[in-house]
Order: structure tokens, then sequence, then C-alpha cells
């Protein structure tokens, strides 16, 4: 048995998400299909983040195996051959340790979140940036990220039907920086909790109107409760940057 | 009557390029529609740069005229508004001068190509830049670059059916640099031929690729002749980022 790890970019648009599912296409189905058409041999790819639909990936990890062995780079390139119609390609394609797991052996995910701060809509680069028309003080956002740094119960920023045991994680980066009209929010973390980054995302924004201080911010953690929170941002923003093993 | 400019942003895929035809949408046709269903009035818009089928602007400008005067910023809200469904926006409305127009007026025009340099092909940004697998040396294409700056009879690089009335024209900028896997190409000029711009990163390419030499770029230019340079660049790469009045 020859295990394969994968680096993975993708276009979230068109997708029910990573994780295959009855109600439409997924990333994870095109990569199985490409396996099969590839080689024959039919596989479960393990991903390293469950990303929700119109989520985008500059760096997902996925794991799957094959009875025969076959070179890396014959790998990327096939399964890139039989991506074709898909916006997905295998940017990288190795020969692994037979107990390496995508999601398992994570130590951490990298996601980065882009609002387009203008008046006008966006022409280019719709579905991927969150349109904010309403000015947004990027340095408020920051400090108001600041408060959500480290180990915290994060129900509040949780998905109400998040799978998760515990919702205690520990944020190691929450930053928040603009460069012209477009505003980037880092986040770093072990692992995530469903639907965290935008829920964090939704509330700092409240931040950056104005709405809300850094100190409500903080109490809107310490509730431990979804409804104290902010609104859930839309996926077209967020992006899966870099898994670290 | 009332002269308005408008500096516009948007993806040129799913349309036929700047100008109104009868084969397509057209970026021209989205925006004279969206003033008509605003303010009822029939204008036509005068453009900057007539960029073709699948050429992206990031800050077209244009021109037209109204009987009624209506506030800048209405106009550019309105206009996005009824623009919705188009991959265009408004970015900018001003009430200007009865003399100015967009095109004649126009001091220099800058375009951007981007180049997408790796093995992989794009999950995200299809469409959006010119995937090139094999490996492209920058630095010897800034070097052929550097032979085409100036004032040449550009004929080499031109479209056959370009109606331009002569092929000279002076190249202010042309400057290639790397940025990890983006190689992005940046032009300058009073104006420039039909696809001018693309086939002269089409030539550039081949520099890159070490098949031509700057020697070989320049020769080919003092050919005189479309026969001479190297194939078109896809529109995919092109942006029109700027008109400087």
């Amino acid at each position: 048995m020859f295990r394969y790890k994968i680096r993975i970019e993708y276009d979230g648009r068109g997708f029910v998400g990573w994780q295959r599912q009855d109600n439409g296409p997924s990333v994870q189905q095109a990569l199985e299909e490409a396996v099969e058409k590839f080689c024959g041999e039919t596989v479960t790819l393990f991903g390293a983040g469950r990303t929700d639909s119109g989520v985008h990936a500059l760096g997902q990890v996925a794991h799957f195996d094959l009875e025969r062995e076959n070179g890396a780079d014959t790998v990327r390139d096939a399964l890139n051959f039989h991506l074709k119609p898909h916006a997905v390609s295998v940017l990288e394609a190795e020969l692994t340790e037979c107990d390496f797991d995508a999601r398992l052996s994570a130590r951490e995910r990298v996601y980065l979140y882009r609002i387009t701060n203008r008046r006008a809509p966006l022409g280019l680069n719709r579905g991927l940036s969150w349109w904010v028309p309403a000015p947004l003080d990027a340095e408020a956002m920051n400090e108001a990220a600041k408060g959500l740094i480290g180990e915290h119960d994060f129900t509040t920023f949780r998905a109400t039907h998040c799978q998760a045991k515990s919702p205690v994680k520990t944020l190691d980066v929450l930053d928040v920086s603009r460069s012209g009209e477009v505003i980037e929010i880092a986040a770093r973390a072990r692992s995530f909790l469903h639907h965290q980054v935008r829920n964090l995302v939704g509330t700092l924004k409240l931040a950056g109107e104005g709405k809300w201080t850094a100190g409500d911010v903080k109490a809107a953690l310490e509730k431990k409760d979804r409804a104290a929170g902010g609104p859930t941002a839309p996926p077209d923003g967020l992006y899966l940057v870099e898994v670290v093993y």
C-alpha cells in the first residue's frame, strides 16, 4: 500500500464544499474520480480541512492510498489531466509514510479572509472576496481580534450544528490588516470549529463599523452563546491557505 | 448637456469585448442599458480602450452625455444597481468638461499582463491569468523587452486586421518582473495597436523559454512583419489598469 499526500488549489464556487454530499459536486468527489480515471483504483480521500460550499483553497492537503506505486509527478500530472473540467488543481504530490494522516497529523491550519471595502461593488473577483461597502476601521478590527487570540471556549463563534467534541480551541493568530481597499484577516490554529473563521469575521466587521467595541467582542466570546456573536460572513472571502505538519 | 466620466472595473469573460457587436454581450452595451434604466436617456458610451473578448479592466475610462444633471455619486450607485447581473462595476463617476473625450484626451494607457508560471494548472483564477507550465526566465524576458521600448514601427506586433492609421507607436514602459510563480508584464504607451500587448507578451514568452534571444526579438521588430513575431498571448492575463489624462 502506498500513501500519497497531495496539496490542492480550488475555486469553491460550483462545489457543495470539500466533502462528498448527495446534493451536488464536491471537491473530494472530483479528486476521487480523477484518481480512478488515472489508475483504475477506487480510493477515499481524506482532507485536512472540510471547507464549506463557496470556500476556496490555496493549499488544502489530502491523503489517499494506492495499491500500485506511481511516481509522485506522474500522480500530480495525471490527476490534473483528469481534473481539467473542474476548477481544481493538484499543486504537488508526494509519496509519504503510511501513518501520515492529512487531518490528524496537521499541526496548524492557516486561513485567510479577504474583504473588499469600497463603495463600488465587485466587477472582477466576484465570489472571491466579501464586498463590504460601509467603511471599516481595520485597526479597530485588529484591536478587537487581539482579545480572541489564545485558548478559549469558542461556542459563540461555532456553528450550532458543529460536531466537534469540545468548543475549546487555541487561536494562535488572528490578524487584521488593510492594503488599499482590501482588508485581509489571517487566522491560524491547530484546528477550527465549524464556521469559526466566518463567524469571527462577521463579528470583527461589527467592530470595524464602530457598532461594537473590542470590549463588546470579548464579552460576546465570554457569553459562550452563538446568539451573542455577530453574523456569519459569506464563504466568498475565505481561503484555506496552508496546512502545517 | 452634461458630460460624465466613469472609471470601470470588469471581468472580460462572458463579454465579446468592450465594444458593441452583433455576436454577443459587450461591456459597452451593459453600461448603456444601465444608463437607460437609471434615467431613461439613450446614450452612447465612448471608452478609452477597446478591450477584446476575455480581456479585463481594473480602470477602463468612458464618457457619455446626459440631458439632465445628476449627482456624480448617484450616477455611480444607480449604474451599479442596474449592472448587478453583470461582472461590471463603476468605481467612480464625475461630471466633467464637455470637451473631455475618454479616447482622444488620454495621455497614457497602462496595461498589465499576468502569467502564472508553474507546472500545475490553475485551480483558482482560471481565465484571470495565462497558465504557462514551462519554466520562464523573467530576467531574459525583461532584457528582451528593453529592446522594444521607445518609438518604433510595431507592424510585427500588430493584428493583421488592425485599423490604426500608422503602425508607429511609442512604448514608454515594458517591464517584466517575477514574484513567486507569477510573472507580471507592465506596458505603458499613449496608445497601442490592436493585439499589441498580447503579441508582445507572446513573443517575450519565447525569450523566457530560451527559444529566442533578446537579439532575435529586436530583429523580429525590425522586420516589420507580423509573421516574424511570436504568437498572440491569450486574453486571460490582460488587464487595462489605468488611463492617464
